[in-house]
């Protein structure tokens, strides 16, 4: 096949109405698929199931140190949970806390208790005259959303197939003391698929911040959502980095179970140094006796151990790894030499991220949405959700069965070759 | 039994001594007993105990409407247990949201939120020189400690047996910009076990609030959870009230499950009116995807509507009963007509208000302590931690067996007189 850009206009008009022809039988359809979120499919939630049966009227609820856990009290978690969420996260029990349903829910609360209160006795946020924070690019819109919902600065750092550009963050980071953070998702992130180098991850240790109370928000969601049974993203360990690096305070790591058992019935964790953890602690205090323990319990004892945990993972690798695959195999069989896009090819996470033609995205979102397939917004992957090129689409091929993955990414094949047409006729 | 008041020098030094002995020999006992927090105990959460069954591996975890209550989404809570969390409180579907775990958490961050961003378009409360907040006492140490938190300046409202002295409220809310919002515990209250009357809550209805972002924080902690079964606390409804007198929108409601079924692992709910509800949704969205929907419905499943809520708190109340008319019992029998102290008969709720003679509450508490019996902080039910009196005691019979509440208030009542007879003799 030609690349469209060695098409003569004779040949882009034939192929145009060649396109539309296709795509107006598309439409008439009337289809309605959704490919958008990046959420658990009912057979990987059908996975968890069991989990519901590890606790009933005949279960003891008592911890493993005695405690009742019908009852109220332990602020940052029962001891069983902080091991398995720890090894999660190459944490020690030390540096854990367990809260509720929700990592981002952490993430906002911790943004939240820094504007409000600081960091280890810094000032206020919401009393400085600004505040800037670092996206990389493209990432994850509802991180984005929080940090501009506080009115921060957004300043986009470009990612490649390490990570964020370095050379920019420290720039940023080293320099600026407005600077207070960075969204980080390291391991298959949101929507490149990209696991961050041993090199990135040692420079992000290395940081000198200009900030005293600039942390990076390392948002491990995907640590062990492998597509791939029994692989390791092999990511080097940020507290254990930091700590090296003399920056044992410089980062909080967050994940969930939400795409491991189920979302909002999940239990979701924080690690950090033990100065981070008693500084939470100590505001965290104020806010709540504590967070649901015996739904803790419940994946504790479903999962009995972290191996238990990783045996679990290959479960979900096996339903959703051959979505990836028909994702990719139609993008290769439609799009493939045409030079009219790029995408990612992930060993994990949740997203395949497709970059179009500079200029098309936001017209091949709308094309799928008038032909019933509905995409992540266009630009969804950047701060205030707008990608100065209108080039990155995320594809979220989870939630979907196969068979519908497959029709909705044929059309926005159709769709996307249309676009790139469209702007060369231009 | 003559009034301590009405003894001579060489009665009380006489009656020292033998309390004295007393108080020694229950010493030696090495007693290890705690009546300090407001927490269920365990025949209570064996009632619950059959709710961990309607939820199980076969179970269809569908809502009514169909959707996977498995999965992400659904901000506010599930339609059904809005209906039931609703009846609780008397509001209206569309006046509910459900939360994660704890109510507390939630009057945390409905602070937090008007600090942060304001409500309703105000300005946020971070941004102003001063905030004032109403505290009607004795009252609930971790409300008052939220505020505190956030830097408020605490105002003491004193209460009676028809709820706060609202002269003293209408006199502050109604000319004093800075006073943002009140704690109130309107059934049973926290500690006093008062339940407001008509007329009072029909004069918080009626407020002229100086503040546009001034709300009522109506604490319905306890407004099913009467001593005496079927008996009704009778409570006016607030949310009615306000929309009756032209205020709807002045009042934030809260309450929770954490003493119906589990505390740590129930479901906790707000109400308030449509347009408040709009607004704290707007920036909810923010801070989560949703709330555990898997416990909401294992909620609704087990009660399956409001009378089996009631008939679920019947049997809590048979279960406590007991452990207050025994604390009562003894108190009446050892205190009563000595003139040293007076205590409150509540009909629900969780605490008994027991106000030494001034000056006493301290070494009470010091002097159980002492012996083995922990009471909660004398003046924790004042902001700040400050009894001006230093006579108000909070007791929470509740979470002991019946059999230790009879020790350790039978400890408490030598320890109130041997603290009186010390005062007397100073």
């Amino acid at each position: 096949m030609k690349k469209y850009s060695d098409l003569s206009r004779e040949e882009l008009l034939a192929l145009q109405a060649e396109l539309n022809q296709l795509y107006e039988e598309e439409k008439v359809r009337g289809r309605k698929l959704d490919i958008s979120r990046g959420k658990p499919g009912s057979e990987q939630l059908d996975l968890s199931m069991p989990m519901l049966n590890t606790i009933t009227e005949d279960s003891d609820l008592h911890g493993a140190d005695g405690t009742d856990l019908r009852n109220y009290g332990i602020l940052d978690g029962i001891p069983e949970a902080k091991k398995l969420m720890g090894q999660v996260m190459g944490a020690r029990e030390d540096q854990v806390i367990i809260f509720g349903n929700s990592s981002l829910n952490i993430m906002y609360d911790s943004i939240a208790r820094a504007a409000l209160f600081g960091i280890m006795g810094s000032t206020p946020w919401m009393k400085l005259d600004q505040v800037k924070w670092l996206c990389p690019v493209p990432g994850y819109d509802r991180h984005f959303a929080i940090t501009e919902h506080f009115g921060m600065e957004m300043i986009s750092i470009p990612t490649d197939e390490n990570g964020p550009d370095m050379d920019l963050v420290e720039k940023y980071v080293n320099n600026d003391p407005a600077v207070k953070g960075i969204w980080c998702v390291p391991a298959y992130s949101n929507p490149g698929g990209i696991v961050y180098s041993p090199e990135t991850i040692k420079r992000f240790a290395a940081l000198k911040p200009a900030a005293g109370d600039f942390r990076i928000f390392w948002d491990n969601a995907y640590a062990i959502h492998t597509l791939y049974e029994d692989e390791d993203p092999a990511l080097l360990n940020i507290l254990e980095e930091c700590e090296k690096a003399g920056n044992p305070d410089m980062v909080y790591q967050f994940c969930s179970t939400s795409k491991i058992t189920f979302p909002g019935a999940g239990i979701a964790a924080m690690s950090a140094s033990p100065a981070n953890i008693a500084d939470i602690k100590s505001q965290m205090k104020w806010q709540t006796i504590g967070h649901d323990k015996i739904n803790q319990l419940r994946h504790v004892r479903f999962f009995k151990d972290f191996d238990g945990l990783k045996a679990h993972m290959s479960k979900h690798a096996q339903v959703i790894r051959p979505k990836f695959e028909a994702v990719l195999r139609i993008l290769d069989q439609e799009l493939g030499g045409l030079g009219i896009a790029e995408w990612t090819r992930p060993r994990g996470g949740y997203f395949i991220s497709f970059n179009a033609m500079p200029g098309c995205a936001k017209n091949i979102v709308a094309k799928c949405k008038e032909a019933g397939v509905t995409m992540t917004g266009a630009g969804a992957a950047y701060p205030y959700g707008q990608d100065p090129q209108d080039s990155n689409i995320r594809i979220a091929p989870t939630l979907p069965p196969l068979s519908e993955i497959e029709e909705a990414i044929e059309l926005f094949t159709i769709c996307a070759k249309l676009a790139a047409v469209e702007k060369l006729l231009a």
